[in-house]
């Protein structure tokens, strides 16, 4: 790989001049700027980013520490980031969180080391560790926390409005005349809990009974394992089971019509599932699902921007505002998963 | 953040003692280097891989060209790359080609001024341009591509038997007595064609006749949009529509699902539906799908570990032996969207 001095001396200048030349400063004589940048050309030269990274005490990375890659929803998520980032030439250096525990904490040590200029977090499920945050101090630039949000979280964060979301698809079953509604949660995250509390919300507010025994947790609501079938299943085996289920999200809310085929309970004229997120699933499978859309390649930009924002900030020496929180907007789909409530309710 | 020359000034020794007592290396007093190595501790002191980059020429990062995060398949290869080189202290710095076609040539550029150590590359679906390929030689370091290869690349690569995986699930269906068999092809990429010709063989061997008529080419598979939909749902209207559908992956293979619900087929007992990878979705859907199962998490750890074994052969200044060609093995997996045929054939 040819290098700058070697470009330097084809021309007959300094290094410095080839520097300059390269990177269109002043200072330089139009001529010779041509016939750098002619040579540099031909010959293939590629500038040095470690260099300049010592040069600027920038490394125009910015770590993405992952809990989970193989779900669309993050996927799209990290897409919005990488582009953004991209547009300002910065790249994105991503660490999964999805090692063992211990391994998740030599994980943000390695990206400050690696002097990131920022980090963008997908907090594990629960409150992060003592030894994570520790970790994340250790990082000097600015941190964005990415979809679930913790207590206490001295960062900035952008998610959605899960809250409005998960009242919208609740009223939707009350106006469809459903009395006996379940829920399928996971309250692990802040976005389960949220969800939780639009489900309380619209209940109470339409004055609709919230029965105990039609609440289930879902332990872990991932790919693998079929604890959300499970729940799903237990609670359609009643003997006074439910008319309609919310469920966490899209994955759970397949699991649970799976259930109900497996049972016997046709959707949706014996019972009606709304999931969240509105996966590529939702619009796949028969009956259509109907659900709350989030907007995660959007989450991604705003999240990039931020960033940069906050980079921005950094380099002007700018007093930091006050911890900004973005929750993106939601929006009901209403597909053929859900129809009038069995009479009687 | 503290940095060396300060742990040094702290400790009474110079520069290089401190960063050769920090890295354990031998001609530091033990002393010294237990001072050291405590006062290191106490003031949180990160090394600086940066300033390591420029010492030692490597950056400890591999570039990741990535045509798709939204994807279950690639997140898990994702995820077996990024752990395994993390156990050997690499991080990779991911970059998206679904950028439009000029970012994605800026891009390959872009992990070539960042010196990565090498690039793990999915191709874009055709094959690389030479503006592409030009970009990848600029990397000084080894390539290896992941999943889809084209006709004379020169690199190293990983993937999936596909076409025995192919022939398999073909023959399966041979055996429950299908003759009408259809496939729903994706030849745009090689792992496509592989499994085309698998099904040729299959059939071949078994003297069952390939009707020009159910064979369908899939334009785009991924998420978004209807194609594969609308093909099934051609191919299933026609008056001697196909008893069985062999496709291209789990992806088409429940919009065929979902084609055959929407025209009052029965699955399986009308049509046998076949999928190719083994997604979540094939155990979620109604009935599961009978598929065949890949390994991405496995292709992710070879992928990581061939890399790692070349950039060894590098440092060690071995000659390179031969391009290595890695096909992980493929398996049939039967579940409840196939089924004897119906009688007549």
């Amino acid at each position: 790989m040819v290098r700058l001095k070697e470009i330097a001396n084809l021309c007959g200048v300094s290094e410095g001049t080839a520097s300059k030349a390269l990177r269109g400063k002043f200072g330089v004589n139009e001529l010779t700027r041509q016939r750098v940048v002619s040579v540099a050309s031909r010959y293939n030269y590629v500038p040095n980013h470690v260099v300049h990274a010592i040069q600027t005490g920038r490394t125009m990375t910015v770590g993405i520490a992952c809990n989970d890659f193989a779900n669309e929803f993050s996927g799209l998520i990290l897409s919005g980031v990488l582009r953004r980032l991209f547009q300002d030439n910065y790249a994105g250096i991503i660490i999964s969180w999805d090692l063992s525990v211990h391994e998740g904490e030599r994980l943000l040590l390695n990206l400050a080391e690696r002097r990131v200029d920022g980090i963008l977090m997908f907090p594990p499920a629960d409150t992060p560790s003592e030894a994570h945050l520790s970790e994340l101090r250790a990082v000097h630039g600015p941190v964005v926390v990415i979809d679930q949000i913790w207590r206490g979280c001295p960062y900035d964060f952008v998610g959605s409005d899960d809250l409005h979301g998960a009242a919208a698809v609740t009223e939707h079953l009350i106006q469809l005349g459903h009395r006996r509604i379940a829920n399928l949660h996971y309250s692990q995250v802040s976005s389960g809990r949220e969800r939780m509390e639009g489900f309380r919300q619209a209940m109470f507010k339409h004055g609709v009974a919230i029965h105990d025994r039609w609440l289930r947790e879902i332990p872990r609501y991932e790919h693998e394992g079929d604890a959300a079938y499970d729940r799903a299943r237990e609670l359609l085996s009643m003997e006074d089971r439910p008319s309609a289920l919310v469920c966490f999200n899209d994955h759970v809310a397949v699991q649970a019509m799976a259930a109900a085929v497996d049972l016997g309970i046709r959707v949706p004229q014996e019972l009606s599932v709304a999931g969240f997120a509105d996966l590529t699933i939702a619009q796949r499978v028969r009956p259509r699902l109907t659900t709350v859309a989030q907007d995660p390649l959007n989450i991604g930009t705003q999240t990039a921007e931020l960033m940069l924002e906050r980079l921005q900030q950094q380099r002007n020496g700018d007093g930091k505002d006050s911890k900004r929180r973005l929750l993106l907007p939601t929006r009901l789909v209403v597909r053929d998963s859900t129809a009038q409530a069995p009479s009687p309710q």
